[in-house]
């Protein structure tokens, strides 16, 4: 059993995580609003290391000016007394109506230009705070209909929006780095930068390309089926893995946004294993909401169970990577020799075609015929996960 | 009806696509082998373009030089009596146990090695036959489970593969570009590079990023759920729809290379809209199969259906869009003020800042409550596909 | 182009599919409340022959019995004046937080007991107002977790609760026969029943089975990546297609209740053949939802939209089913020989055993290898749903 | 960790399982055809009960008789030698083209005929090893079309099929029950009797409805998105689990086969817990294919780890169950309570609607204020299922 969580462990939540009142799209919320200062000790006490935050999480939306500094100021104070960190906030693009058929890339150019207001006024408070890392989930970017969207046009508003977001922080000199949020549909029918992949293909276009990386949420990858932690080492392996959202998810079906583990238990072990072991050095920060069954008390159990879970993990992998066995299945599964380049240093494609022995007197049915013992390296994974070994 | 297909429609077909014997995974094969030769001679009969092919559909694997030459002979024989062209080559680098656990990517780097020698083959095949494009397919590039592949490791491997081909063409003076084609899973349980975007992420990284680009393939992104002409508008929009595959699927399953329109139809609409108006000049290549159900008349009878109902998809897109109706219903969608900067000329976000009307006096509600007349416009165009206006 | 709808169509809308404020997971209200009075004088107006509803669509939950009367008279009014008809009511059991966890099936007693009082409370209404048709979609019957629901409790339940309301229809005399609606998931992560097929069998298990159908809708199976014209073909062999809810959808994703043909369309084109030629003389309801961009305009015009299309693929259909081709091409296809039953008129499995025709003189190779023609079939099918024909 | 598998395990492979030539839609064989008896010897030295065969795969096609009768000899002698059993058979009806329409559905009348004929055959033998259970797997009753079929005709023939076969075994007094396996596509574009629901409806229908039940598989049904768990429930709710396959799955695509327990392992958990708890006494029968990355080695590896993750499951589920903290929390969430009925003995609805406390001084609100606790209740069960309580 894992000890608890400290904020060493770099824990964090998005107020609207439990703050979440359980409205769905056939329901009414089954809980009562929860005060951002309540969260925050709550949070603190559970051992997390911060707290996240939309602008209208902290001050409801159309709020006047003496209104916002109360709400600031009140939020401020319990950051002081309980040493809670805000490291991440980001901007709500998506719930007043305006915003129904996108934000930077609404069809609008009114509310284009509204959209980047708002994300401003938000990176002032964001640079305020303390926050590094400052997220962007175009939630409402895309459509429902082909015909409704010019989507070259679209990403060239997007680009405009972030370019133009990104000379306003740079100017500032606010130590903000911007992280983009991929996710597949809902609530637009087709959102755009579906996937981890066309997000860091978009960040390549941009000007200002070095400050923008990535917030990927192991559910919205798993809505499109694909593998999570595929993702995660391919945005590694660009150097934008910038945040992380944390949750649990049951196939391609709505966005459930479970507890970190309560899905794909599998792929969550070995994403902490990556995460853990990958250089990732950002906050692990969970992007759930507590189910619409739970009151109060579940919901704090929740969080808890978000954090105990992914510590368990954390445990399971490093034995598994510490055990001997597992090390002679990775080897007789040669895993680390892909990291040999294949061609030798200093070697060219002439010297490739020069040696016979990668194709004239190569065989490549002896070859074809070894096993490579991925079945019992993933069984050893399997006993490992369950603390069978 | 639409006119008989000519080879100014730029239609081609892959030997393996009407020459698929149709063995699937429960079942043996129903049809005789189709000669490459055969082949020729009736696409160029239907008004085909051009044809493309691996290497081993028109040279068996492990035939001797004596054998390919003569293999390679007929083939050009019947291209110059034909007057087919070959736009496309690529290399099957999946069949073979050897790549069963990659090619470029397998852990075994003698493998990786003699990939790169498949490869280099074959290029030269493909400039000597006039091709201008060569395709990557990396079907066999992933993993069954997180244990047995490191994929950092592999995206590396990948780069090498592919600067090493590249540095090679170039060298050669071939005229080729390549085209990556994204799959996100079957044969392996996650294929690297899942969908455009990750492919299109993974093409700034290389060191001859400018020759490399994609080949998206409809049924591929559809089985990840993802919206087609949302992906091939992204590669547009990067300048890298290099060359397509088109076809049909019916959802999140196995990959069902059905007859191009027999799948999600309106998507296919919308993507011959995009193709004919969005400035792709290549090829429109169908790598589809032939149902299992059918004998060799039916295998022609969807080759030719491909093209038909690519070419009846042309003339309705291009009645959507001449319509006045779809016209007056685009404006007032406000689709085409998207290409309008969300900055004025000049504008900085210091002008923006300073412009009330975009913040302080700018009414959401109101905007809010504005129709965007999505719906109608769907409607138009689900009228103009059904012929009914 | 179809002529405008008519009664005689037996077009029907739920007083929730227009009257949808476009509220959403992650967004408010676009559009104010429509009084249901004002949408009997349009659905009217549109050429509809009937209007559904919930009981709290009509009467706000928690009314006082004055105020229920008053909601009712004025709708029964509107109904006088237009000649519109309620074929089908349904109840409310998913809004309230008190189902959260179920309605028939919470796991509290009370609940259970709560849900059957307000379902027989709406069955008055219902009769009186003419319906013979009443729904049960269970939406909140079902889990997130496996822990927490014994699925084979539930169904006793779930069995005892609709048994119990049978007995209540019967004894009263009402002329109301009960249409399941199945669902895979949203808003619970796993729903019971979840496709047709289960809600089929579950039915077979019930006292008063023979009152007993369903209800399908398009987007809820496609959500599972079943095919809807199967699924419905299925439930008319077993008798038991009372209902039909018609909308659209893209996939397995979140349920989107888009216009009907707006999703797959090509499904949708042999749904309504089906349905024209299969003996289903029920309403053709449209369960949509009008997208969250469009204002009551849109609205009105999402109404229109579902019947103009369903109007037109039934003359596509029509057309198809007329053509020479088509019939010929099915001939050669064998379709109607699926009809003739395997064993001849009074031949037992004994006379087939002794028939050397059938195995020991049967040339398997020689029969596989005949076409079956589907594909050229389908191509016909897209081409008279094109107009191409 | 779990002692060694013993018969009374009561595990059970498939002789195409293990003998899997590893032959994908896009890659030959990597491994060598296995002899069915040195296929026996090693499932019985791994501690597995029995082994269960299509025809086919023990006699190969077109046998003559005396080949027939050399194969089974050999078999049935290696049965003697190692005491493992053949609790369950069946036939191959979609390898060979003849079947690429289907078996009892095609809609080639002499391919019905003939599919008949040889499943009978198949039963003479599977009674004759002793068999208790047969299996049909329709995997080729489906279409690609749906105007290639006419579905309700085609659920004509299948009875016919089915109840035809039925009174065969039932008149030879074989002591054979059928089990009906469900899947929703591939081969096929779309199967009949998709899901474990269509299945037991389609059973409700037969003449011999006594004698047919269910042999549901975890990747089947997980490939629509359905959870296995809840299917299997309803099975069993309908006394209709006659048979299991067990494997893995990862998501909505191809049929992967994976080892039990490799992919929704929080799924597999639970499920052992219900087939050990909920009264199914037949074999647990493993129906997966060993990777094709794997050797013969890795093969036998990969049928180990099936039963040692089965055992591993069981032992955790039954701490789970046993677990004072667990029950605490069952209680709190009232699951045990869904046991109750709705209606005390001998209430009558009239009695329920005499019951004010059911709902006019029934609280609503109260009652949907009250946490169900079933967030903890998943995470205790996470916690058992890593060993970490």
């Amino acid at each position: 059993m894992p000890t608890a969580p400290t904020p060493a462990d770099k824990f964090t939540f998005g107020l609207w995580t439990v703050g979440w009142q359980a409205q769905d799209p056939f329901g009414d919320a089954t809980r009562p609003a929860l005060d951002p200062v309540e969260t925050v000790h709550r949070l603190a006490e559970l051992g997390a290391h911060g707290v996240t935050f939309h602008d209208d999480d902290l001050i409801p939306f159309g709020a006047d000016d003496a209104d916002r500094a109360k709400h600031i100021e009140r939020f401020k104070a319990a950051l002081d007394e309980t040493g809670l960190k805000v490291p991440m906030a980001t901007t709500n693009l998506f719930k007043h109506p305006v915003f129904k058929d996108g934000a930077f890339t609404a069809n609008d150019r009114d509310v284009r230009r509204y959209a980047l207001r708002k994300v401003m006024r938000n990176l002032d408070l964001a640079a305020e705070l303390g926050a590094d890392t400052y997220v962007f989930w175009g939630g409402r970017e895309g459509s429902e209909s082909d015909a409704a969207k010019d989507v070259r046009a679209a990403l060239d508003r997007y680009r405009e929006g972030i370019d133009t977001l990104a000379a306003y922080v740079t100017d500032r000199g606010y130590g903000l780095r911007f992280a983009l949020e991929p996710k597949p549909n809902e609530p637009r029918g087709d959102i755009l930068l579906p996937t981890i992949g066309h997000a860091l293909a978009f960040i390549g276009s941009l000007e200002h390309a070095d400050m923008v990386g990535l917030n990927p949420e192991v559910g919205h990858e798993q809505m499109a089926g694909l593998n999570f932690v595929h993702g995660i080492a391919q945005a590694l392996w660009h150097g934008k893995l910038f945040h992380i959202d944390l949750n649990g998810q049951r196939g391609a079906k709505y966005d459930q946004d479970l507890v970190f583990g309560h899905g794909d238990l599998l792929n969550a072990f070995f994403l902490v294993d990556l995460l853990e072991n990958g250089g990732y050095e950002g906050p692990r920060h969970f992007d759930y909401k507590p189910a619409r069954t739970e009151d109060i008390t579940g919901v704090w159990a929740s969080a808890a169970a978000n954090m105990r879970t992914y510590l368990l993990l954390k445990e399971r992998a490093a034995a598994f990577r510490a055990d001997p066995e597992v090390q002679a299945a990775l080897a007789a599964s040669q895993v680390a020799e892909l990291a040999t380049p294949t061609l030798a240093a200093g070697e060219t494609y002439a010297d490739l075609l020069a040696d016979r022995g990668a194709f004239e007197d190569f065989d490549p049915d002896a070859v074809g015929a070894r096993g490579a013992g991925f079945v019992h390296l993933t069984q050893l994974a399997v006993e490992h996960l369950t603390g069978a070994r």
